[in-house]
């Protein structure tokens, strides 16, 4: 052990030999099981797309439709989910409530099966998370707020059937166009913390549940998936403080103050630009004019864009415009993360899969730089046993 | 990336610098916040060896009071947690019932606090956790069971508690020692896939609430936490298939077919001896008259062990005389990965306490050996948006 430099946050270590994508950064482009996401995210729909990473290939009309009946049957709730939702509390974070709700449909599964790591019973086992995720996390919100639950239309596409049930209405061309572009270019991007903890849970041989529940866990940190929700809510501060004309001093006196700012910049990216957020800002024109302040958002939008270049030298990742995007949808905040996961599912149930064909449990070590040869000075328990 | 090796599951890999524990190969020690672990279970009671963990020093007998008072006072559930049990189904798993009522416990904080990374916030959350777990785990089974709750009486000790909540009736004194060492056994070691999956996930700056579920869904894999079960499991197959006298020749067959014996070798010890299950399988004799079967049991339970050594080299980790203790105790089997999964919430807090303290984002990269250059061969969604 003592030859081994430690990388902190594993930082340029090799975690896992994949077929399920990749971050190509010499030339700029996220693979998805051979194809290029902006490229599948232009001419597809989401759920081509989880078709693919799941069963990898691009389906046939009938493979897709037969998929989309097995999304839409499956995405009803049970009545047992249903009340667990309703005790949930006002105060309580979507994420948890997907994290909550997430575990607690695997019960709803055969024990037996539940302990099956086949490729048969993870496709089976994700299609299930994939259908109901988006059900759990819109009503838990309505729950929350008091509002009655909208249940799933069999009738929609998936994307229009998740936005039908954040906002009780049929969507509109557009709107439902630019939420399913999102949803694609969230789906899967190599090996980001939450993948990395599904595959690390399931490497014990554990199930498709918890590695995905590990995954909710995880990308409600700030600094993963909750970057949508803090880079919109910045925008929205800047607004109210400065306004239009004020907004570069803002920002400017927040980096001055060391303060972080979201939706800029990529580990692996590095300084350069997030190809889905290339594609995903020129939907944004075409959404300003559903607010009234959208216009003046939009420009406080390019003046941070522009001094964080200009000032950090970083580009725009995919949450910027996202967060932006949805806002102007009129989703509610606190469902852009739980959004962000729904998508990611369908790349989670690849990296599952993966896992579990060709495992090795995931056991690394450690430097260990505490004390040593320390002794109690007492001879029996000082609590009760 | 080019010049790296991959080392599959990490393998060797150092993945942090901890001053939590260590498994120190060379002197067979396992250090724990600068003690001998074994030192710590024959000498303290596991509420001591969790103070040491979690504050980082033996407490004083006022401090020790003081912790102890606090896991007593929040042992008991919520009505809202209560109801949550009633709804498992019968068939429910417990670590999967575990990780949903922790995941929902989340939400009875401050969503603020939630977001408090600070030594004393997560302090205190922890804290909580490992109060109301063990409440959790063994009311869920009574739940499931049609059993009607065993409330925490904050008169007892922690194992004596936990023991009583679980058998209704309160334990003699060698099954309380004997538990609150195997708690104390189980409570801390290094860097295990489940601590592993808990740091990864609050890298993202994730709440101590996450990680312990994500700890949990680690856990129940049948290579990790699951093994305590698993090995009793096998000794009642083989009671069963051979009796004593049949017993080398069943598990001579199952090593023929290449079936895996669980709660044998180690990834660290490799070869060698585990010094926690060197410890308590001295506490085996003491118990096998608490069951008919018992001396049948303990037999061939050193055939097992004989067997693995002289055919496999292998020896017995801590799973395999814990499991067989748990059921001398006549706990449940159900219930024996869960016990594992309470205990060592302790060191879960003191690992999640020093990733937030000094954190890095868990970002590893991949070697991608899949597809490329792959185009749609059609320009429009094939299923619905």
């Amino acid at each position: 052990m003592a030859d081994q430099t430690f990388s902190p946050g594993l930082d340029g270590i090799i975690a896992a030999d994949t077929k399920v994508s990749y971050l190509d950064v010499d030339h700029e482009q996220i693979i998805i099981k051979g194809y290029d996401l902006i490229e599948l995210a232009q001419k597809l729909s989401y759920p081509d797309v989880a078709y693919l990473l799941i069963h990898g290939d691009i389906p046939t009309k009938d493979k897709a439709k037969d998929f989309c009946n097995k999304l839409s049957r499956q995405g009803e709730l049970s009545i047992d989910l249903e009340e667990l939702l309703s005790l949930f509390p006002k105060s309580m974070n979507l994420m948890d409530a997907l994290r909550t709700g997430i575990s607690f449909i695997a019960s709803q599964e055969d024990p037996d099966f539940l302990k099956n790591t086949s490729i048969q019973a993870n496709t089976d086992m994700g299609i299930r998370i994939l259908s109901k995720a988006p059900t759990i996390a819109v009503n838990a919100y309505h729950a929350i707020n008091g509002d009655p639950f909208i249940h799933p239309d069999v009738n929609m596409g998936y994307s229009e059937n998740f936005l039908y049930m954040i906002q009780g209405k049929h969507p509109d061309r557009i709107s439902k166009e630019v939420f399913d572009r999102i949803l694609t270019c969230y789906i899967e991007h190599e090996m980001p913390n939450s993948t990395f903890a599904a595959r690390v849970i399931v490497s014990t041989l554990s199930d498709i549940y918890g590695a995905v529940v590990g995954a909710v866990a995880s990308l409600k940190g700030p600094l993963h998936g909750g970057a949508n929700e803090a880079a919109v809510n910045t925008i929205l501060e800047i607004y109210e403080q400065g306004g239009v004309d004020g907004a570069e001093n803002v920002i400017l006196d927040k980096l001055s103050k060391k303060e972080r700012i979201m939706g800029f910049g990529h580990r692996v990216y590095m300084r350069k630009y997030d190809p889905r957020a290339f594609l995903l800002t020129k939907y944004i024109p075409k959404l300003i004019d559903r607010l009234p302040e959208g216009k003046d958002l939009y420009s406080i939008y390019l003046t941070i864009e522009k001094v964080m270049l200009r000032e950090k030298g970083l580009y725009p990742n995919m949450d910027y415009p996202a967060g932006m995007l949805l806002y102007l949808l009129q989703i509610p905040i606190p469902l852009f993360t739980p959004i962000f996961l729904c998508s990611r599912i369908a790349g989670l149930i690849a990296h599952v899969i993966e896992q579990h064909e060709n495992n090795r449990l995931y056991r690394p070590r450690v430097v260990y730089s505490g004390l040593r040869d320390l002794h109690p000075t007492v001879n029996t328990p000082i609590s009760p046993i």
